[in-house]
């Protein structure tokens, strides 16, 4: 046992130290004086050097060797661990720095090509990004496919295979009713302006509602939403618009989702390898059974009407039925993280194709932009008008995110199966969600799911609360019924 | 050369570092959600065990007896360094703990006897306190003096002879300028309700005109006010309370001359060990000059009134006159953070002479109060009526920080010594301060003090600064002068 405790003492230190680079990261986004970036830049470097060098110190590999795990919770902290120390100990230490450097000055370039819808000037960096990432992934996988190197990353034990095979089962079934949708008449749309005190007021109280832990937690304003840390201090942050409190209100329930989830964690994982979200694909199923399944069901909007007439008196849409297709209007867009519940999926449908053939080199970054708008015109009936709101519109590939994108549309179908599940294990959900009690879906959440952070592989834990093996089919029956009804087709 | 540009970029990272574990604090005064705190113990223990690993590195040492000091920056950097490591290296790694553990529990001990005005419940754990802080004097001290091995770690090269002695020569004048003020009739009292947001805003608004870079800093409230970090990234905190404007404005005016100083340092020592403050007694002196020997000036206050009446109409004061009386109106308390000019000091003495004989074993924790007490009533005139009013008032020695109340009172010295010269050299400064100008004295304390960071020792730079060997003289000249202007004695 000693090796193994030493390696856990040794682990709850460094887990501890991420937490603090975590928050140096909140910090930015939220409190960090407008000049102090430079200095800022150093002290992260300098996290980040403390951390990799816990990750891939020898003493880890000793530790490992010697420990004899005694059951099932101590099996899967030593595989986290060891998983950990792999992954550091296989990129070289030369190669890292170099992806940090490019990818640094990468996201600048990105960010003035955009400006000026410019793919061209973007491409060059882009192509350097795609080679060292490539490298990258060659290293991880060890002759095995470099996709799921990276893919693994973020998605441990998922194959692209696998999430090609599910998501060309969902892309056609979401492009017709796409289409189907549109061509029925619109539901209307919000008008008027909402003050952002009141919205920032409602969406602290709808945070409380679905169990965020506030004396664990806090809500602040960002640019850009997110939530971020673990355990006892997990925080969100949102943002505001005059003429769109729904901005507000569902990405508040969206960062909720995730920080839920951390909170969730049975606390004897705190500061273990088992203290976190198992997976991006997990953590997006919580974040958006949040922020669609419940939060923008018929139930929760028919309560959430009157919180918002309370908060801004009469806004112009007449009653609860109307309320719920004006939360769930579909319509045309170029953007990811605007799209509807409908779009959203062919939108990172389309980005993982195309990251699949960039990494496979069956596509040159020369061609991307081409082959974005041949895409984007197929599954959605519009041609791009500009690079900004097309191949230049997400920061991911500039920072050499591959393998993210796809974990989104995982999470969705995840989302999709555990509400399933949720709703038979929960028959009368819908009477709790109308009075704005979201505890016998947030409860069901924690048992099934939240609870287990890291102590089961991602596809097993979501296997388990569903009572079948993870599929996109409960997506697309949930998004039919859903958006059928509400517009009548 | 190699020796030394390699100690000075792992230097870099560990002033970096030490910049993150600052953050946390402050952060935790300010922002951690109320029950992130046995989390927030362990993230700090490991930022302090990877600080400390890095200060005892034994690279460091090889480094510093290769390294050559080609000039006179260089050789000032390497003085620091090797004091860090020779300092850290000194004391047993087993003893450090110890001391952490036991100045946690006695702090909480402190506080719940405190709360009930009983010395008694709070002497045994303090007796274990001032234990180990001997050990490690001790340690430190290697066979010389132990309370001069404390006091060096706040104030580099001070000797408790020396200020002994100054502050010996400055007691009788303070004891006789108290006495004569208190018979004398006392100016008016501040009375009313003073909007608290109000209070904020006209408290950054008296930051900036103090020269704060509100880009590389930022104003929040805190229970106790604090000034945090360093180079780009310097934030303070003040408080506010309803009935007393003047404890936000001059905690604020205090907390912008750490600031300041922290901002006013060469920017070519960002993050090297020159650049932060170079000793507690010299910040002390920056934020004391700026509270005092600028903020209640007669001329800034006549600027101040127009401001306050400004933010909260006509509150009761007549004229200029009246409001810098009311501004430095002297009374009876017992309660050091809370005093005035004259009576300040008094409070430290007392503590300075207390301590000294508590470390040489002059006198035992068991009559600690009633020495207190004593000397309380000697110097003030008036009995302590209980311990919350007395001997539990301050958090320090819970803490084990001994060595470190002479500061202040050296800091008040040193701000005596630098308002003289800045006078002599700004002839003309009432004129600016009454105009809300405070660039002429800021200019000349960054000139002579702040940039200079730690390049010289502290008693070198404030008698550079004043062109004469620093002592009490000034302080006591200038108290009585202004005291003695504003009672009519």
């Amino acid at each position: 046992m000693a090796a193994y405790e030493d390696l856990m003492a040794f682990e709850r230190e460094t887990q501890a130290l991420a937490q603090v680079a975590g928050r140096l990261g909140w910090d930015q986004e939220t409190m960090m004086p407008r000049d102090a970036g430079p200095q800022r830049g150093e002290e992260m470097a300098a996290m980040e050097g403390v951390l990799h060098a816990r990750r891939t110190d020898p003493r880890v590999a000793d530790w490992l060797e010697a420990a004899e795990p005694v059951g099932e919770v101590e099996a899967a902290q030593l595989h986290h661990i060891k998983r950990s120390y792999t992954r550091a100990s296989k990129v070289p230490a030369k190669l890292a720095a170099q992806i940090a450097r490019v990818t640094s000055e990468a996201q600048g370039t990105w960010a003035a090509a955009r400006e000026v819808d410019d793919f061209a000037t973007f491409a060059p960096v882009l192509r350097e990004v795609v080679a060292l990432k490539r490298e990258e992934g060659a290293a991880l996988s060890a002759g095995g496919d470099v996709y799921d190197a990276m893919l693994d990353d973020y998605e441990p034990g998922a194959t692209a295979a696998e999430l090609a095979a599910m998501f060309d089962a969902l892309r056609p079934g979401l492009v017709a009713l796409r289409s189907a949708v549109l061509d029925a008449p619109a539901p209307p749309e919000l008008q008027g302006e909402f003050d952002e005190g009141a919205q920032m007021k409602l969406s602290r109280q709808i945070a409380k509602v679905f169990g965020y832990d506030m004396a664990m937690g806090r809500v602040d304003k960002a640019v850009h939403p997110f939530s971020s840390g673990s355990g006892l201090d997990v925080r969100i942050t949102t943002r505001t618009s005059q003429s769109d409190p729904f901005n507000c209100i569902f990405s508040t329930i969206h960062e909720v989702g995730h920080a839920a989830y951390e909170q969730g964690i049975d606390r004897r994982y705190l500061l273990t390898p088992l203290g976190g979200g198992v997976s991006m694909g997990v953590h997006e199923s919580q974040s958006r059974i949040y922020e669609n399944q419940i939060g923008r069901s018929r139930a929760f909007t028919g309560w959430l009407y009157g919180q918002m007439r309370d908060a801004f008196g009469d806004f112009g849409i007449a009653d609860e039925d109307t309320f719920y297709a004006c939360v769930n209007r579909v319509q045309n867009g170029y953007i990811r993280t605007e799209a509807d519940e409908v779009q959203y999926n062919l939108h990172v449908l389309l980005r993982f194709d195309l990251e699949r053939a960039l990494i496979a080199r069956d596509l040159e970054v020369e061609d991307l932009e081409g082959a974005w708008n041949e895409r984007f015109e197929a599954d959605f009936g519009v041609a791009v008008d500009r690079a900004s709101n097309g191949v230049l519109q997400d920061v991911h590939w500039s920072v050499g995110l591959f393998g993210y994108f796809p974990t989104y549309s995982l999470g969705n179908v995840y989302a999709g199966c555990l509400n399933e599940a949720m709703r038979a294990a929960v028959p009368d959900l819908d009477s709790a969600l109308a009075e704005g009690n979201t505890a016998p879906a947030t409860d069901w959440l924690r048992e099934n799911v939240q609870r287990h952070g890291g102590l089961y592989a991602p596809r097993d834990l979501i296997g388990q609360a569903n009572g079948a093996t993870p599929s996109e089919a409960p997506l697309l029956r949930y998004l039919d019924k859903k958006f059928r009804g509400i517009y009548g087709i």
